[in-house]
C-alpha cells in the first residue's frame, strides 16, 4: 500500500473496469459529484510493474466541437464568435482536473493551481513537441496557427490527449500594428477577444511589481540624498510599542553584507551605514519601468521633475511590459518557491562601491511575491474544437527567451499522460526561439524535447531563395503569387536545411510543417516535401489547418505521432560552466553559421564584472535579429562568412541569464498614423466587439 | 400573463408556497440545479395589484458564518484568515442570483453581469444609506468599519436583507503607508488580500485604457508634425483591396467638424485637413499618463527624448490611477452604453485653435470601451459575517467624487428589495464625499438616499474642540487617552453640529455612530450621544464593531431601521442650469461656511471657456482638504468668517463634472523611507501572505 490515487467512474457504471482494480487496490471511499454525474473513488493500489502503467495512461473523455469551415473562409472574429466555447469548468473535468485544482475567472478562462502537480508526480510525463519556424518574413509564417491546427488533429481527430501551450499575447500589438495573437482561421483559441483582453491578468500583474521596484528605487535614493545614516536608521527600523527589530527582508540583506546579528541596537555605526545605504548609483541603474501599450514617447524620458522631488532627476526609461525581467521570471519558474527566490536575486542596479544591488536590498521582494502569487498560476482555454489550451507567460523574444512557461508545459505534460501530447511555441526563427528553448528553458524545467514541429512557407521560402524584399503594408512581389520552383528549391537548400541542421544539433527529430497558403502550387509544396525529407526531416507535410481546421492537420499530427516514437538523443550545445564569451562563439558559430564574434570593449569590460560577481555560470539569451540567422537582416537564407558583433552584454540575473546585444533592439514599440484601435468597437448592446484579429 | 419570474424551491418540499401561486400564475418549467439541491421553476405570473407586492419582498436564506470575536483584538490578517468565506456562487445564490448572472474570478470573488438591473426591473429599491463621516484627524475615523459592521448587525443579527458597497483601493496606498481597505478588527471585507491586491483587475483595466490615450495622443502629434494632409489621409482611411471608408468613429468626428459626407473621395482639400489634422497644443493637453503605484518621481517628467521622436519633447506627468477620469466614469456609468458615450466624450487637450480634442477624435473610444467591458460589472464579496459586499470604482476623492458606483449601488438595491438596506459609503468629510455625493452620484443615479450614517469619534470631536495636533506616526497626546468632556462637548457644539445641519440642507434624516475606541469613557459616550440628538439628529448610538462584529452594531442597525422608515425629502443643493461660479459660491457658504468665493484670474477665464463650449451645466466637484470644512488645514470645528479662494476650475467632460481647485492637489503620492511593502511576504509552502492590514 504505497499510493492513492483518484479514478473517475460513471454514475451507473459502477462495476469496476477490471483493468483499474487488480490485486493490491482496495476502494477506500467513493463520493458522487453529483453536477457531472460522475462518482469519484480514491482506491489505493500497490505500486507495482506493469500493473500502474496501464492505469495511468487515460484517454480523455473530450467533448470536441464541431467545425464546419466555410469558403471563403470568414474573418477571424467571425469564426470565433461562431463557435460557442465549452464551459471551462467542464473541459476542465474532461481533461482530469480536479473541481478544486479549478479557479475560474469568468466562463471561458481559469487558472490551474499548482498542486496538480503534487497530486500527478507519478505520472509519466507526455510527449513534448515544440513547435519552431525558419526564418519568417516581416509577416510571420504561423507558428502559433500550426501549433493550434495540430492539437486541434490530434485531440478532436485522432483522440490523442493533447495540450497547446501559448504565450500570453501583450496588448501593446493588439492595439497597435499587429493585432492578436490567438491563431487565425479555423486554428484558433477562442475566445479570441479574452485571450487578447486581460486575460486573467498577470500581465497587469507584472506590471504592477515592476512598477513597485521602480518606484522604490527612486524613492530610496531620494531619502538617502536628504536623510542622516541615524535618520535612516531610526525610520527603516522603527521602534514599535518600544521594541525595535529588524524584518525577515531585513535580516537577509544583513547576512549578504557579512553582519551577523538580529539586534538593532548592536550595529556599530560603520555597520549602520553600510545597512541603511544602498548608495545606487543613478547612472548605473538597469531597472526600467514598463506600460502594457506601445507608448514611444516613453522611450526615453527624464524623471523627479517637481519640486517635490529636490531636484533628484535622472534620464530612464518604459519598456513593454512583457520586457520585464519578472515576465522572464514567470516563464523560468518552476514553482511558486523559485519564482520568489528569482524576485529576490533581481538586480536593479549597482551601488557607488560598484556592488549589485537587488531587490531583497530594496526591501520589495515579499511584496513582489505577494503580486505575483496568482500569476503564477496558469490559465487554461480551449481551441476552436474544444481542445485544451494553456496560455502562460510571454516573455520579449530579444532581451529575454521568448517562451511560454516551464509551468504551464509541466501541468500539460502530467495532464495528457504518458501517452499525450504537449505542444509548446517557440517565438522567431529556430535559431533564435528555438535555441533559447533548448539551452535555456529545457535547462531550467529539466524537460527533453521529443520532436520539433519546422514551420516553413513558401513564401518564406522564395525570399530566402533570393526573391525580392517582403515588407508589411507593401503588396506581395508577383515571384510570391505565381509558381516558381526555383526560388523555392533556393530557400530549401539554404535556410530551411540549416534550421534543420540546427535542431539536430541538439539530437531531436524535426518534422516540417509546410503552412499552405492558397496561392501555393503543388509543384511547389510537393518540392518542399521532397527537398525537407533529403535534408534529414523525419517528414515533411502540407499543412491546410487555416482553412480547414483539424482536419487539415491530419497529416502532421500523424507525422508528429510517429517521429515522438522514436528515440531522441537530447543534447544541450554548450557546457553551462564554459566561458561566457565562449558560449557566445559557440552559439555565433554552430547556429549562425558565423566564423568568429567580436567583442566591443564595453562587452568585455561587462563579461569580467559578470565572471567576478560570479554570474558566469548562466545561459547566454541572445538578442539578435530574427529576420537573418545572422545579424544583418537583409542577409537572407544561409549566410556564411561574417563575424558577429557583440555590441554589449547584460544579465537579468533573476531570471537567470546573461544577455549580448547583436545590434540595437527596441524595447518599445511605437503606434502608426492608424493604430488597429480605429477599428475595434464594442456594441453595447449585444456585447459583441469587432475589429480584433 | 405578463411576465416571468423565477422562484427558487427546496428540493423535497415542492408543496408550493400558497403566497408565490395566485389565481394568474402557472409553472412553465422546473429543473433540478443538481449541485445546490435546489429545484428552479419559471413560472408565469400576471402583475396585479397586492400579489406582486408581496412576492417581490423575499428575505434571502443567508447562511452567516459565525464569528467568536477575541480579547485583546488580534492583527486585521489574523482575523481575515481564521474565518473561512463561502463559496462566492453559494453566496451568490443565497442573495437570490441566478447562476448565468455570475462571473466567479477565482472561489471568492465574482463579477454581476448587469443583465440583473433588467430581469428584475419591477423589482421595488431597497432603502439607500450613505455613510459619511465629520471632518476626520488624519488618521481616518473609521466610516469604512462602520459601514461593514453596519451590514454584518442587519444581515446576520437583525436577518434584514443587506448588502454593503464598496470602492476599490488603490494598490498605491496598500504598498506605501496607509496599508490596505477591507475594514478592520472584526468588521472586514474576506479575504482581505483579495480584496487589497488586483480584485478583478479593473483598476489594471482602467491604467490600460488611460495610457492607451496618453499613447495615442503624443504618437498622433508626432505623425501630424512629421507627414502633410495627403499622407495623413492616406494612412488613416487607407486603401483596402480598393475600396477607401471611413470606419465609424471617423464618421462621427466628420459630423462634429460639420462634415456630413460618407465617401472619403467627396472631401474638400480644405475638408481632408480640418478632419486628419487634431492640431492639439502640446501645451494645453491636460490628459495624463497613470500607475497603481505610488511613484513620486513621475509627478513631473519630460517625454519623446530618444531619438526616434524626433525631438518632440514636452512635459507632462503621472496620476495614481484612480485618479483617472476613467475611474470617474466607471463610477458614474449606469450602463455599458452610458459608459461607452462618456469614455468617448473625454477631453484630452485643446487644439492650437482652442477646439476641446476628445477621445473619439484621437480614434481610440471603441478600444477604451472594448477594454473596460469587463471592469463595468462590480464585484461580489462578502463581510466577515457571512453578509454580501459589492467592491466596485473608487475615483480620487479630490479632483473627482470619491464614491463607489452608481450601477453597484443599483445592482444591490434590487437584490435586497424593497425592506432591505444598501449601505454605501462616502469619502473623506461630509462636506466632502458626502456633497458630492448628493449632488453628483445622486444626480447620475436618479436615486434617493434615505438615511445618512454620520460616523463621529471621540478623539476627532477633542480635536474639533480644540485638542492639541493629531499626526499620523506621532504618539496621541494625553487629552486623547484621558477623559475630557470639555473637548468632547466642543467638537459636538461646532463641527458635529454643522455636518448634521449639511446632512439636513438635502431634505435627508442622520443617524449619529460613535465608532468607540477602548480609551472613550461612558460619560464621552453619552455625551457625544445627547448632544447629537440635541442638533437634530434622529439617533445617536455608539459602534462596537471593531471588537464585536455585527454584535458591537446592533444598536446602530436599528437605529437605522428606525431612520429609514420616516419620510426623507430629499432636495439638491442647487439647480444644475445655474451659472458655474453661483454653483460654486453655493457649495461654499451653505455646506463650508464661507462668507463667499474669490475666482482667481485663471479660474474666471476657465470659466469663461466652459461657458463657450457649453459644459456649463455640469454639476461641481470641489477639490478641497478634507481636514477642515474650510480650505486651511488647521481650522477645526466650524469656520466662519472666511472667502474661499479658487485657484483654477478644471473639467472632466467624460465623467460629466467641473472641477475647482481650492490649493495644491496632489494627485500622485510617495513612498516613504519605510513603505509597507517591507514587512509584507508570502510564504511559498502555505500560501499565506503576511504583513497586509
Amino acid at each position: 500500500m504505497q499510493a492513492d490515487a483518484v479514478v473517475l467512474l460513471e454514475e451507473g457504471n459502477m462495476d469496476v473496469p477490471p483493468t483499474w482494480f487488480r490485486p493490491g487496490a482496495a476502494v477506500i471511499r467513493c463520493e458522487p459529484t453529483l453536477e457531472s454525474g460522475i462518482v469519484e473513488c480514491i482506491v489505493t493500489i500497490s505500486l507495482r510493474g506493469r500493473w500502474i502503467q496501464e492505469q495511468q495512461y487515460r484517454p480523455w473523455r473530450l467533448r470536441s466541437l464541431k467545425l464546419q469551415p466555410l469558403m471563403p473562409v470568414p474573418s477571424d472574429i467571425e469564426i470565433s464568435r461562431a463557435q460557442i466555447p465549452k464551459p471551462v469548468d467542464q473541459l476542465a473535468q474532461e481533461v482530469g482536473l480536479l473541481p478544486e485544482e479549478l479557479e475560474a475567472y469568468g466562463r471561458s478562462k481559469a487558472k490551474v493551481r499548482l498542486s496538480l502537480l503534487e497530486r500527478l508526480h507519478t505520472q509519466p510525463d507526455g510527449k513534448y513537441i515544440l513547435v519552431a519556424g525558419i526564418t519568417p518574413t516581416p509577416l510571420g509564417e504561423g507558428k502559433s496557427t500550426v501549433t493550434i491546427g495540430l492539437v486541434q488533429a490530434l485531440s478532436a481527430h485522432l483522440k490523442l490527449n493533447s495540450f497547446a501551450c501559448l504565450r500570453q499575447p501583450s496588448q501593446g500589438p493588439t492595439f497597435g500594428v499587429k493585432g492578436g495573437a490567438a491563431g487565425g482561421g479555423y486554428a484558433q483559441v477562442i475566445p479570441m477577444e479574452e485571450f487578447n483582453l486581460h486575460l486573467t491578468g498577470d500581465i497587469h500583474a507584472i506590471t504592477a511589481a515592476n512598477n513597485l521596484v521602480a518606484a522604490a528605487i527612486d524613492a530610496r535614493m531620494l531619502h538617502e540624498a536628504t536623510q542622516s545614516d541615524k535618520a535612516l536608521f531610526n525610520r527603516l527600523v522603527p521602534s514599535v510599542n518600544g521594541v525595535r527589530r529588524f524584518s525577515p527582508i531585513q535580516i537577509s540583506r544583513l547576512h549578504r553584507l557579512g553582519i551577523n546579528k538580529t539586534d538593532p541596537a548592536s550595529l556599530t555605526q560603520e555597520e549602520v551605514s553600510t545597512f541603511v545605504r544602498l548608495d545606487l548609483d543613478p547612472s548605473k541603474i538597469t531597472w526600467q519601468r514598463v506600460v502594457d501599450t506601445n507608448d514611444r514617447f516613453l522611450r526615453k524620458i527624464t524623471v523627479g521633475q517637481a519640486s517635490t522631488e529636490k531636484g533628484q532627476i535622472r534620464e530612464t526609461g518604459f519598456d513593454i511590459a512583457v520586457a520585464s525581467e519578472i515576465m522572464a521570471i514567470l516563464a523560468l519558474a518552476d514553482s511558486l518557491e523559485d519564482m520568489k527566490n528569482r524576485l529576490a536575486r533581481m538586480v536593479v542596479g549597482t551601488s557607488r562601491s560598484g556592488q549589485p544591488v537587488t531587490t531583497e536590498d530594496l526591501g520589495v521582494s515579499g511584496a513582489l511575491a505577494v503580486l505575483m502569487k496568482d500569476a503564477i498560476k496558469p490559465t487554461l482555454m480551449q481551441t476552436l474544437e474544444g481542445t485544451p489550451v494553456f496560455v502562460h507567460a510571454g516573455p520579449f523574444a530579444n532581451i529575454a527567451h521568448g517562451n511560454s512557461s516551464v509551468l504551464a508545459d509541466k501541468l500539460a505534460l502530467k495532464l495528457v499522460g504518458r501517452d499525450g501530447f504537449v505542444v509548446t511555441e517557440a517565438g522567431f526563427g529556430a535559431d533564435i526561439g528555438m535555441e533559447k528553448f533548448f539551452n535555456i528553458k529545457c535547462r531550467a524545467s529539466g524537460l527533453r524535447p521529443n520532436v520539433v514541429v519546422l514551420v516553413a512557407t513558401v513564401r518564406a521560402l522564395k525570399m530566402h531563395g533570393g526573391g525580392p524584399n517582403v515588407s508589411a503594408g507593401a503588396p506581395l512581389p508577383k515571384e510570391y503569387i505565381d509558381e516558381n520552383l526555383s526560388l523555392v528549391s533556393g530557400g530549401c537548400h539554404s535556410n530551411l536545411r540549416k534550421q534543420i541542421q540546427i535542431a539536430h544539433l541538439f539530437g531531436v527529430p524535426v518534422v516540417v510543417a509546410l503552412n499552405v497558403f492558397k496561392t501555393d502550387t503543388e509543384a511547389e509544396i510537393d518540392l518542399v516535401c521532397q527537398i525537407a525529407k533529403e535534408c534529414g526531416a523525419s517528414d515533411a507535410v502540407p499543412c491546410h489547418h487555416w482553412a480547414q481546421g483539424g482536419r487539415g492537420s491530419l497529416k502532421l499530427a500523424q507525422a508528429v505521432n510517429e517521429a515522438a516514437s522514436r528515440a531522441s538523443n537530447f543534447q544541450f550545445l554548450y557546457n553551462i560552466e564554459m566561458p561566457i564569451a565562449e558560449k557566445i562563439r559557440t552559439i555565433a558559430q554552430k547556429v549562425y553559421g558565423a566564423d568568429d564574434i567580436e567583442l566591443s570593449p564595453a562587452a568585455k569590460a561587462k563579461i569580467n564584472y559578470y565572471n567576478q560577481q560570479g554570474y558566469s555560470s548562466l545561459p547566454i539569451c541572445m538578442a539578435k535579429t530574427h529576420l537573418s540567422l545572422s545579424h544583418m537582416p537583409d542577409k537572407k537564407g544561409a549566410p556564411t562568412g561574417f563575424v558577429l558583433p557583440i555590441r554589449d552584454v547584460r544579465a537579468s540575473i533573476g531570471a537567470g541569464f546573461i544577455y549580448p546585444l547583436v545590434g540595437t533592439m527596441s524595447t518599445m514599440p511605437g503606434l502608426p498614423t492608424r493604430p488597429c484601435f480605429y477599428d475595434i468597437d464594442l456594441d453595447p448592446a449585444t456585447e459583441e466587439i469587432t475589429g480584433l484579429f
